[in-house]
This record gives structure tokens, C-alpha cells and sequence, in this order.
């Protein structure tokens, strides 16, 4: 019964001379210490003038409270730490000519990066009025975190940044992706202990298990123990060091220590260790690529203890400082108003003596510029950091090849997903090392299995004799599978960002577990339309499957279809919701989505066998349209409309259409409209949405005056809060999932729902009001009809076969 | 560089004789070892029987076609597992008197469960016509995932459950939240392997930094390795040993070992463990309660390892079936067509000797039933389980005593979010043990530091001397803080459903996060409603701030309102959300939710210095209507109103409020109405929730043909959705977020999405027709006093004064 209580405390004090598991023997020379400590003194100067300075850039006369910003914002904590970690890099680029990309875990962590790209020039290249000079400093200063500047994460503003980290969580993940086929890259990935706490952090250190030190790079993690998060100490900085080191190697990796807070022997630990941890990584890649045989190993991380907001004072009135929380955010917070304070900051700031590393104009002497690596070996500059320029478009088989040939409108029926997957494996087959097809566990229950002919899922864990029998397990592969949506997502994400193409596919229900993540990429997207030199992006494409209408087995706990409202309250710039009615369109759609860039796209498509509806060329132009009539399916032609039926997802159209061949066979004499809708974002305001629909084509639809009855795949609402302003938005009835649902058939789910043919045909006689009393029996005929196969439902555990294999218009009788 | 892959593979096979860290030394008899496993196969038979047959439940004669279900469904994967834990707890439950709750973490693993409630006979105590008999017996096996019946999860029907896990990753957290100030509680925790891949899981075994063995009870986990998800191996079966054993003992526990699949020395294995870990858990509660000294042990867990489908046969059709994943769902799919599959089955189950287990009507056979506990002490009666039934009201201070007592209406400033943190601090004061508040890092920063006055900071991981400075830290206290929303949201739902009452504070912007975590907890809530058994549980209280409209520092990433669009889906009876526009208002809301039973209740409300409105009476009877016309800040009484203003949440309502008292000064003429909104679903129709209002108090409050300008606090959609068939819907006009921020001013953001005061009040002059061209010089103004607050803060980064100081109602000129 041990008690990591008991453990040595001193062991874990991030002060004091540098400690080191890699003993450092002379890496560098005093001289090098004293240049690399001017360089990081540096870059934490412009770190303090970013937080605090509006002007006196280069403090040529003392602190005074105009030159402070009205509004002080911005963190410090981590800055040093990152900073350190950024120029020890540097100087492993030039020794060894490496190819590296950092990522910023902890949060608000920027002046740490922005630091670092303003000294190795690039800041100036991409943005030219932050010269190299006093004016430039104070523009770049006085930008930070200020009304129409930049933000206090690394923002798509930032060069080299793709991770913003304004959420925590994603750092490891978006790592991974982005080495994943860049064989020479190495991404260096700072976490935060804050960071490191949340759920999809804690898991993501499990990605090892899916790198392939043959075909792709590495991440090198340097977890940062600064030891405080905004109010707490942090778990892993307050557990015993044998705790952390096993629960590090337990994870796959092998933990490099460094800790302390005496700046030369930190820099000598620093320097041997990561070059230690560089070195160890390019043998294990050479090993592997030499016998061209993947294998995993225990990769090195680095465990960088040193105390948050290291180098601030120790104290200010008393209370501790440096080391503490305390210096989470902004240390020192009444710099205007309180002259000590004021007087504590200027101190501070000459501390780091602007006056030796900034010459008479303000640019960094020669003798430190000579200490980054030059062009795009500078790690701002890398190009994987801007991943559009990298991206080419996917070589793409025709989907038309794909397509049925021969449809017999509502009537032919074939598995939709089963044959896109066709298409998806030939797009693996022809992009080898720019497209990966991701998800949580489930690309074979999603009917996408036909893309292991054309490549396996990736896994570098252990291998057993039984995976031979059907395991489609490989250590090269590109089809990604891990039961955590917040790693696959994130290394989608990761992946595209750094110049490829995916698709993710998952469970509809399980889908809102990576809302806030989808949300964040979907910012970061919108950001970078305002960014200039910012290339775009393939688009993330997400399709949806298992979805809600096909959940009754799986009961009330698998049914959720409101990922769509989450998507549609981000910017109409960069979100797109495709709901494809059969197997031609789903081509179409997915073909569509691939091309794209930019966008958020969200594909929801039943993976199960249905019914089919319009043969290639009719898919093709109903999906360009987005969303039209279906004249084979109406009556209307050359009379006046008397009900509309519309639709939006694959199980709502063919309840829809079963509804609009009940009234044409039991009320033959009403006109009926069948209209479809693929494209969800149709049905909003063209002022809304790029892809919304003028009123006239809306009339030209719908009508203006006819009763309208939508059978929508998701909760009815949606349509609603995208459909208030439309003319006759009061003759629009919507019928959807209303959160009803438990152990039942998929026909019994429907009722419970209203979304049932049934129901719908009842709706459609209530909203007609010539009908008067001309329909009551027919009505009480279908509430007849419907309790009928409810009953049988429920006796048999099954719908009924009239039900079940309904087929488009008639006989439609039990 | 050690390669993992390198390991011995047999050390980790799931197969043969068991192997275990605890050398069993014949700690049960042959007599013992005979019982239990006959036990064991009865609840297995049990299991099979659930998934397959609708008659012929005894097997009294060969099975036929007509035996089995039409739709068979369920999953076998993970039922041995569950059933062999479940039943060596009861040996030692009766050995040692224990309190022990189980919680089943994989995913559709109910048939486990079912079968052990139904064996001890808690299952017919609580559904009457489930009898111990063949009738009874026909029937448990039938309802299970048939139409109208019950899930393949531990659904809310599920005696002693109170964690579905439809949706994967919350077990230990959930299971930490029943042990919280349950200090004789014994929570056994069955996690998957899959499972264990999500970052939520993953994260939640640091729980036992914040567990406390003196006042506190133990969660014992069994990571049950049965090696396969759907499709797929799982990571942590496919580590080696050294791997596995270093990452628990690097998370703080003590691993114990039990591997095999041969079923006598198993179960000797496994008696021997579990026997250990339970002394092991007593002696180190002993320790720490004799001492009255808390300390964080490494608690033991146990991984077990067996084949999947455990006990099944090992292949069909030459391929492998137990211990692959083809053992996952239903193991044999086809037997009610394929004969020689049916034969498969009747042996099998056959095998497990029916004949022997029950007698002759189908009831257990005593000496078997002998070896579960009695009463309460059985699992599945835990009153834990069932927590609702340990639930006692909180003892509340009088809210009315924190009011505001004095207040100018529109004029005084106070921050609402400090002085209720005093409400709340005795809220904890007066409910020692019944009441925990939850956040993730952030109550200080939210404003609720005033708590810990009355407790600190839960905090096992180790000291340091600088947390006597503030760090609020103590190994027993009332506020749980860990940074990761899934977990500290999974203790809450585990604290309240074992009958205690909680408060999660988090900031809005990221409780996206854990979408689908309440989405699950609504779900579970919802179906509790339709089980007359359950007792209703204290409601989950989220109090959001760190709100959207005061994110503009932090920008985009942190601007979010979209979590009400999420809550807003579930069902009207379990879910409510109230924005509070002022301290009085917030103090009656927290005052009712805490109160409240069955609901999810999201609280939104600022933590800055606000504008108040209402005195202690005027608040509380305004938060008991839900909506209310503000008369103080009208001036259409006793004439017809010209344009209603309405704003929903605090800050909107500020601005709504200037763009008031913007239009009264500039066009006095006009008579404007204030309405206020606290109670979210009133703007709904009665008829779709409880709260909603009727179209008769919409119009008294709304008018039918005035315009209104309605501020909202979230995304103005929300409240198109809830009001589009509202008498003149097409009057209103809502402003809300739109997607729009960066690093802004606060009222720069406003600006951008058009929730500003000015752009309020031009709204309304382009909106009553009969102004025509009389106030174009007004709305001009309108337009310069907006661009130039702009401008003024794009240059000194902050607000002028008179924005950010502004109150009602004059003098509002710049």
C-alpha cells in the first residue's frame, strides 16, 4: 500500500539548477549559452511588451502609464517555457536540417510563438508593417490582444500556427496528424498540465499505437509541468516522479526529464535532451526504413518542469509570483495606476536588457539572428504550418462509374452506403499518401468494409495469429480507427490542416460528442478567409451513419440527430449539411465534398438497404439543385397543387413518399407535389447562407398557400428557425424527431414520432381545407392502417412486410 | 529503445488455465468453485436466452425455429465478464457484510446485469409478472430489446442501475460520484476495453486525486480486457504487460491480474483477488479514519482478461468465434433459417445444463439461490441504485436574505454572479455531506471564491508549502475542481443519481464539450419518468458564465451560446433554461433549481459587474412569471404601443434597455413597451412544454401587430424556432450572436452582431411604418454615435465611458 504521498517532495520543485534523466555533458560552449539565453531574454521581452505596451517599445525612457494599454490582456504563464522549448529547436534545425512544425498546447500561449516568428524575420515577411525596427515593435505590441488585432492563442494570424488551442484538449492529436505520411517531419508538440488533464488529451497519447515510423514522421511532446492552471494546481505536476514516469511509459513513450529554473544549466539540459530525444527518433525511423519493416517503439518525450511564468519576479506585494498561479494570466495587473507596480514592470522588462539584443533601430542584433535556421527551415515559416499551399486536389475516379445504372424510381432497392464504399475505396486506392478515411470503430458496421480491398486500418499494436481470419489490420494503412471521436477527429483535423484530404465516418448519435471540437475547426476556418497568405484547405468532411431512424434496436440512448443545429449556428462561410435521399445522390454528394475546400461538411446517410429514387444523370442535377420537385412522383403537373409533400433524409423521404402514394391511391382526385431536399442550407434566405434559396424559388416550390408537409431527418425545428420569414411559413408543417423513442421497431419509432406514412397522410387531409368531411373515412382508415402494423409490431418483434418492403406508389394495402 | 512489439505474446493471451498477480491459495472449496460456476452458467443461460428465444424458455424440448425471435438482438461480447464480477462480489458481500453498488461501464452489456437481478430475485420483486418461474422466465427473455420492452443497455428499468452507458466512457466517473460522501459504499466499476479508449475514460482514473478515505467510500475497477470492440482489437489488450501494469500504477493504482478463460482455476483467481482488493480497501480506510488523517493511497483495481464471448462456442463455420469480435453482438445470427446454427445454439446453451440450474417450474434451485446476498445487501436492491429514494430536500438559507435589498432600477451596479457565490457558500455551509459544487477550473474566475468560506477545494495530490497563499486546497471540502468537464460532470450525474444534490459552474463557451453527456443524462432522466420505481433525483444545475457578450478578450474560440440549442432538443419534461437579467433574479433562480427534482436546469448569467433592475419582491415575482413587462421601463401605459424592446439574458438585456432609452429620448413620441424574458420556454407554446406560455399571454405581452426588437443572448435562431407560429411572428425580430467576434471591445462584439443599443434602436425606427422619413435625422445620428464608440475603442482599446457606464435612463448623449 504505497502512498505517493510519502514521496520525496524536493524531487519535484521546478526550481534550482537544472535536473536532467539525460546527463548533459558539455552540449554547448559558454558562448552558446550566453547567445541562446540572449535570444530567449528576447523573446520574453516581446512577450512582456505584447501583454503591456502601447508605445516606448524599446523602453528608451522609463515606463509611464500612457505608454500601457488601457486594457492589459493577454497570458504569461506559459510563455517562457514555450519559448525555450522553440529556440532549442532552432538550433537542432541548423546542426541537423530538420523539418520541424511546433505545436502550442497550452492555452493563451501565443506571445511565446508570436515572439518567436517576429525574431526570425518571418512576422515581417507576411505581415510588412511590423518591420524590424521601433515602429514595427510597437505595432506588433500594441496589436496584441487589442480591438482589431490578434488573439492571445495562436490564431490563424499566426505564421506557422495550425492549432489555435483556444480549447484544450487537441494538441497531441492535431500533432499526429499532421506527421502522419510526412515522413521527415517532426512536429513538437508542447502540451499544457492544464491541457493534459482534459479527456481527449488524456487519451490522445495513445496515437503511438498508429504511427509508422516507415512512412510517417514524428511528434516529439514536451509536456510542460509549469505546475498551475487558471486557480489549481495541476495533477501531473503534483504526483510523485515515479508516477509520471510510469504513467508515460505505460503510455508507449519514454519520458525525458528536465527541470529547474537556473537558466544556463536549464539551456545545457534542454539542448543535450532534446537532441538526445531527436537523435533517438531519427534511429528508430532509420531501423524501421531500413528493413522496411514498421514496428512501434517506445518514442521520447521531454517532461519540461519549470515554474509557470518562469523568469517574473518572485513576488509582488508579498505574495508569491513566479512559480504560482498567479502568473496564469497577467502578473502584474495595476501597472497604471499603481507606480510601485509600474516601476516593478520596468525593472523587470530592463532585466532582460533590450538595450544589448535590439540594435539603435530596434532589430535583433546580427549575432542572435544568426541563431535561427534561414527560409523555410525557420519553423514559422514551415509550409505544413499554411497546409493549403501544400494541398493538391485528390485524383478522383469518375463517380459516375459508381452510379445504379438503371432506377426504377421508388421501387429499385439497393444498399447506398454499400456502394459508395466503392467509390471511396478506389479514391484510397488512387491517393496513397494524401487521403486517410477515419473513425471511431465502425467503418465496417457503417457498410464502408469494401475499402479494405483497397487498404487496411493502420496498427502498430500487437498482432495475434486470429487477425489473419478477417482482421484487415496492417502497420501501413489509411483507414484510421480508435474508439475515441476526439482522437480521429483530431487527427482529421490535423491532417487536412497540414495539406491532405479525409473523411470521418461515425454514429449520427455519437457524433455530438466532438461538437465543440467541430465548432472550434469551424472557427478556425472562418478565420482564415480573413487571413490573406492563408491557402485553403481540403475540406473536413464528416458523414453520418447508423443513423437515428435506424436506432430503434439500439433504444432512446442511441437516437440523436442534432448535430445538424450545432453545425448550422456556425458561419454559413464555411458549414454544409448534405442529407442525399438514395445512393445516386450520396455519390454525387460525396464526390461534391471531396473536391471542396474550406468547409465543414456534414453528409447524414442510412447505411441500411433502401429504397432508390433517380438514376445518375436525375441524381446529378437534383443534388446541383439541391433541392426540386419530383415530378414522377407528383400529380400536379398542369393543375393547381393541392398538398405539398417534402423532404429532407433518406428515411424521411421514403415515409414522405409512402404518405403522398396513400393520398394519390385512397384520394386520387387531390393534386400532390413531391419535393426532395438534399442540400439543407436550400431552405434558408439567400441572404443567410450562400447556398439559400431566393423567395420566388422558394414559391416556385412550395407555394405560397398549400399545406406543406416536411418529413425531416432531424428535429423539426431546424427547419423551422431556417424557414420563419418564408411567404406561407404558416402552411408549413414539419414532422421530425421529437425525442420519442425506446426499444422499438423502426416503424413503431416513426409513429412515436409522427413521422410515419400514416401520420403524415393524416396531417396532409387535416391541412387540406376543401376536404371538409370528404375524407373521414380514409382518415380513420389510416389511423386503422397504423395501429394495425403497430400491433403487429409489437406481437412479432418485427413490422410488418407491407411495411418493411413498401415500395413506391402502389399496392400500398396491408 | 525498447519495442513493445518485441514483448511475449503468450503473457498476454486470454486463454487457458488462470494466471493472476494474487496467488490464489485454495481460497474456495471444490464444493465452492462447483456452486459458483453452476451460478455462473445460470446467469449465462439467462443471457443467451435474453438474446434468442421468445419460447421454449426452459428448453424442454429441442429448439425450433418458432422459439426464436424474429429480430434477434443484444450482445454476448462482454456478458461473461460481467456476470463472473457481479457474482464473486456477492460471495463477499455476504462474507464481509459489504455495501456494494456495480456499475456496468461496455457497452450493451445489460444481459449480465438482467440476469443477476432476475437470479437474486429483485427483478420479480420489482416487475410482479417477471416470475421465477417458466411463465416468468419466458417473458424476461422475450421483453429484452423487443418492441415495447427493454434495452440491451442498464436502462433506468434495470434494477440497481443508474448508469445506462449507451454511450461509452463515463463508468468511473460516474462511479467516483456515488462514493462521494458515501463512506461505506464499495462502487464496482466494470470498464470496457473499447471504453477505455475515450479521452472521457481515459481521464477519469485521476479521480482518485480527489478522493478522500475517511469521508469517502472506494470505487473498485475491473478493466475487463476481453480484447475487441465492434471490429477492432483494443489498444489496451494489445500493450504488453509492462506497458499495461505501468500505465495504472502511473495513474495511481495498484493493478491486480486475473487472465484466463479455464473456469475453475478462474474463479479460484478471481475470489482470491477480489478478496484481496477489498481488504486492501479496508485496511487503507481503516488507516486513514483511525488517524482521521486523509491521504491518497494507490487504490487497487483489478484488469481482468477473458476471451470475449467468454464461454461461447470457439468458432462456426470455421471462424473463430469466442475470444474474437465476432463474439461482439449477437454471436450466431442466423439460426432461426440455418439448422445446423440452430443445433449450434441448443447445444450450447444446453450446455450450461438448465436442467440442473432450475427446477422443475423454473425457478433456481435453493442451493444456488443460498449464494446471492439478501435484501438490500443484493446488487441490484441497492438503495444506490435507486438514489432518488436516499434523496433529502437541501436544507436552504433563505435566498431573500442575499437580495439586493435597495434598488434603483437600471441604475445600481453590483455583480450578481459575487453575491450569490454567498448564497452558495452556505448552501455548502448548511449541507455537509448532501452537496457538492463542480467546475473545472474555474470558480474562482467565475466569482464564487466566496465558498470557500465555507470549504475548500477537494485535493489529494501532494502539498505544497506556497498553497498556504490562497490555494484554497484541503483533503476534504465541498468543491471538486479538475480540468476536465467530462469528468467533473460524471461526478456530479454520479453524486445526484446516488441521491445528493449538485451545482456544475463552467464557462458557456466550452460546455460544448459535454453536449452529449447531458444529452445522455436527459435521456436518462426522461425514461426514469416512465419507471413508477425510480424516485426522483435532485436536478443537474449548470450555471454557465464567462459568457459569450464578455469573451471579447479571449475571442472567438470562446464564444459559444450554442449549448441551449443542444438543451433545448431534449424532451420539455426534463430539461429548463433561465437567463437571469440581474443578482435578485439570479438568486430566485438558484434558489428554484436547487430545489427542483428530475430536470436539467442551464442557468446563463454574467460574472461581471451589472446594471440591476429588480428589488427582492419585483425579482421573484418576475422570475415566477418567467416573462414580464418591465412597466418602470416603459411608457405605453394607458395608450398603444408603437414598438416593443425584449431582451433574454443580462447583458442583452443592457443593451436592449439603452436602445430604449435611446429611442424615448430622441423620438419621445413614442410609446415603448419593455418586455423581459428569464424563463427560456415560456416563448413556447403551452402545448410543447410545460413553461410554455399561451397565444393569449404572447399577445398581452407581445401585441399581435407591434414590432418587436428582441435581444437575445444566444443565437437569435433559438428563438425563431420556439416562436414560428406565433399570433404576428412575423413582427419579431430577434438580434442575437451570429457568429461574428475576434478580439473586440464588448461593445465592439456587440456591434458586429447587431446586439448593440444603436443598432437596436435603428432597428426599430426602420420598423414602425408610420415614423416614414420623420426620424431620418435621428436614425443618422444613431449611426454616427455608433461608429464613433467604434472608433474610440479601436483606438485606446477599450469602450468610452459613457458605453461602458451608461445607465438607464439619461443622460445617454456620448
Amino acid at each position: 500500500m504505497a502512498s505517493s504521498n510519502d514521496g520525496d517532495k524536493k524531487s519535484i520543485s521546478a526550481y534550482g539548477a537544472a535536473r536532467s534523466t539525460v546527463q548533459p555533458e558539455k552540449p554547448l560552449s559558454p558562448e552558446e549559452i550566453r547567445k541562446i539565453d540572449a535570444y530567449f531574454q528576447a523573446s520574453l521581452y516581446l512577450c512582456l511588451g505584447m501583454l503591456y505596451l502601447r508605445d516606448n517599445p524599446l523602453l528608451r525612457e522609463p515606463l509611464k502609464p500612457e505608454h500601457i494599454k488601457a486594457r492589459i490582456l493577454g497570458h504569461w504563464g506559459s510563455d517562457a517555457g514555450q519559448s525555450f522549448t522553440w529556440i532549442h529547436a532552432n538550433r537542432l534545425i541548423k546542426k541537423y536540417g530538420l523539418d520541424v512544425l511546433y505545436i502550442s498546447g497550452p492555452g493563451h500561449g501565443a506571445p511565446g510563438i508570436l515572439s518567436q516568428s517576429y525574431l526570425e524575420g518571418v512576422y515581417t515577411e507576411v505581415y510588412p508593417d511590423k518591420t524590424q525596427d521601433e515602429d514595427g515593435m510597437r505595432g506588433f505590441f500594441k496589436q496584441f490582444s487589442f480591438p482589431g488585432g490578434i488573439g492571445s492563442h495562436a490564431t490563424p494570424e499566426t505564421p506557422g500556427s495550425i492549432h489555435e488551442g483556444g480549447e484544450l484538449g487537441y494538441s497531441i492529436s492535431h500533432a499526429f496528424g499532421t506527421v502522419f505520411d510526412h515522413p521527415d517531419l517532426i512536429t513538437v508538440a508542447v502540451v499544457g498540465d492544464g491541457e493534459a488533464e482534459t479527456g481527449p488529451l488524456a487519451t490522445s497519447w495513445h496515437s503511438t499505437k498508429f504511427l509508422n515510423p516507415v512512412t510517417d514522421g514524428a511528434v516529439l511532446p514536451v509536456l510542460h509541468l509549469n505546475g498551475y492552471k487558471i486557480n489549481n494546481p495541476t495533477i501531473l505536476a503534483r504526483i510523485s516522479h515515479e508516477e509520471l514516469t510510469s504513467l508515460f511509459c505505460g503510455y508507449g513513450w519514454t519520458p525525458y526529464f528536465v527541470e529547474g529554473s537556473d537558466r544556463p544549466s536549464m539551456h545545457e539540459a534542454m539542448a543535450a535532451t532534446i537532441e538526445h530525444c531527436i537523435l533517438e527518433i531519427k534511429k528508430i525511423q532509420q531501423q524501421a526504413r531500413a528493413a522496411k519493416k514498421a514496428f512501434r517503439p517506445r518514442w521520447p518525450m521531454i517532461i519540461l518542469r519549470t515554474p509557470k511564468g518562469w523568469t517574473a519576479p518572485k513576488d509582488v506585494d508579498g505574495h508569491k509570483l513566479e512559480g504560482f498561479w498567479r502568473a496564469h494570466q497577467v502578473p502584474i495587473t495595476n501597472v497604471a495606476t499603481n507606480p510601485s507596480h509600474l516601476k516593478l514592470l520596468d525593472s523587470w522588462m530592463r532585466s532582460y536588457k533590450p538595450e544589448e539584443l535590439f540594435d539603435k533601430n530596434g532589430r535583433l542584433i546580427s549575432e542572435l539572428r544568426a541563431l535561427a535556421p534561414e527560409g523555410n527551415a525557420r519553423i514559422s515559416a514551415n509550409p505544413v504550418g499554411n497546409g493549403g499551399i501544400l494541398r493538391k486536389p485528390l485524383d478522383m475516379p469518375d463517380f459516375r462509374q459508381y452510379t445504379f445504372p438503371e432506377i426504377e424510381a421508388g421501387v429499385t432497392t439497393a444498399g447506398s452506403m454499400t456502394n459508395m464504399a466503392k467509390f471511396m475505396r478506389d479514391v484510397i486506392a488512387m491517393n496513397g499518401t494524401s487521403f486517410r478515411l477515419f473513425g471511431p470503430d465502425e467503418t465496417e458496421s457503417n457498410k464502408l468494409g469494401e475499402v479494405y480491398k483497397a487498404s487496411k486500418k493502420v496498427w502498430l499494436g500487437e498482432y495475434f495469429d486470429e487477425d489473419q481470419d478477417g482482421g484487415n489490420l496492417a502497420t501501413e494503412g489509411r483507414v484510421m480507427e480508435m474508439l475515441s471521436e476526439h482522437t480521429v477527429e483530431g487527427w482529421m483535423e490535423g491532417y487536412v490542416l497540414s495539406g491532405r484530404h479525409g473523411v470521418l465516418n461515425s454514429y449520427e448519435p455519437f457524433i455530438h460528442i466532438i461538437d465543440s471540437m467541430v465548432n472550434q475547426h469551424c472557427k478556425w476556418l472562418e478565420k482564415c478567409l480573413e487571413v490573406e497568405w492563408r491557402a485553403k484547405v481540403a475540406s473536413l468532411n464528416i458523414l453520418l451513419t447508423a443513423t437515428v431512424w435506424r436506432q430503434d434496436h439500439n433504444g432512446f440512448t442511441h437516437q440523436d440527430p442534432g448535430f445538424l443545429d450545432v453545425v448550422a449556428n456556425k458561419s454559413p462561410e464555411v458549414v454544409r449539411i448534405y442529407l442525399p435521399p438514395d445512393g445516386n445522390c450520396l455519390l454525387s454528394v460525396m464526390d461534391h465534398c471531396l473536391r471542396s475546400v474550406n468547409y465543414v461538411n456534414v453528409i447524414v446517410a442510412d447505411k441500411q438497404e433502401h429504397i432508390q429514387f433517380l438514376g445518375p444523370e436525375d441524381a446529378i442535377q437534383h443534388c446541383t439543385k439541391g433541392a426540386g420537385i419530383w415530378d414522377w412522383a407528383s400529380n400536379d403537373q398542369g393543375c393547381e397543387t393541392d398538398i405539398v409533400f417534402a423532404s429532407c433524409g433518406d428515411v424521411a423521404t421514403h415515409e414522405a413518399l409512402a404518405a403522398a402514394a396513400l393520398i394519390r391511391e385512397y384520394l386520387p382526385f387531390l393534386a400532390v407535389r413531391f419535393v426532395n431536399v438534399v442540400d439543407l442550407f436550400r431552405l434558408i434566405s439567400e441572404s443567410q447562407h450562400p447556398h439559400g434559396m431566393s423567395d420566388r424559388e422558394w414559391k416556385s416550390l412550395f407555394t405560397v398557400d398549400k399545406p406543406i408537409i416536411f418529413n425531416f431527418h432531424s428535429y423539426p425545428w431546424l427547419v423551422h428557425r431556417m424557414t420563419y420569414k418564408r411567404p406561407g411559413q404558416h402552411n408549413l408543417h414539419v414532422r421530425g424527431y421529437r425525442e420519442k423513442g425506446n426499444i422499438d421497431t423502426p416503424f413503431e419509432l416513426a409513429i412515436r414520432n409522427q413521422t410515419d406514412r400514416y401520420s403524415l397522410a393524416i396531417e396532409a387531409i387535416d391541412r387540406i381545407p376543401s376536404l371538409g368531411n370528404t375524407a373521414s373515412s380514409v382518415r380513420e382508415k389510416f389511423i386503422r392502417l397504423r395501429l394495425s402494423a403497430s400491433s403487429a409490431a409489437y406481437e412479432n418483434g418485427i413490422d410488418p412486410e407491407h411495411i418493411r418492403n413498401w415500395r413506391w406508389p402502389f399496392p400500398i394495402r396491408e
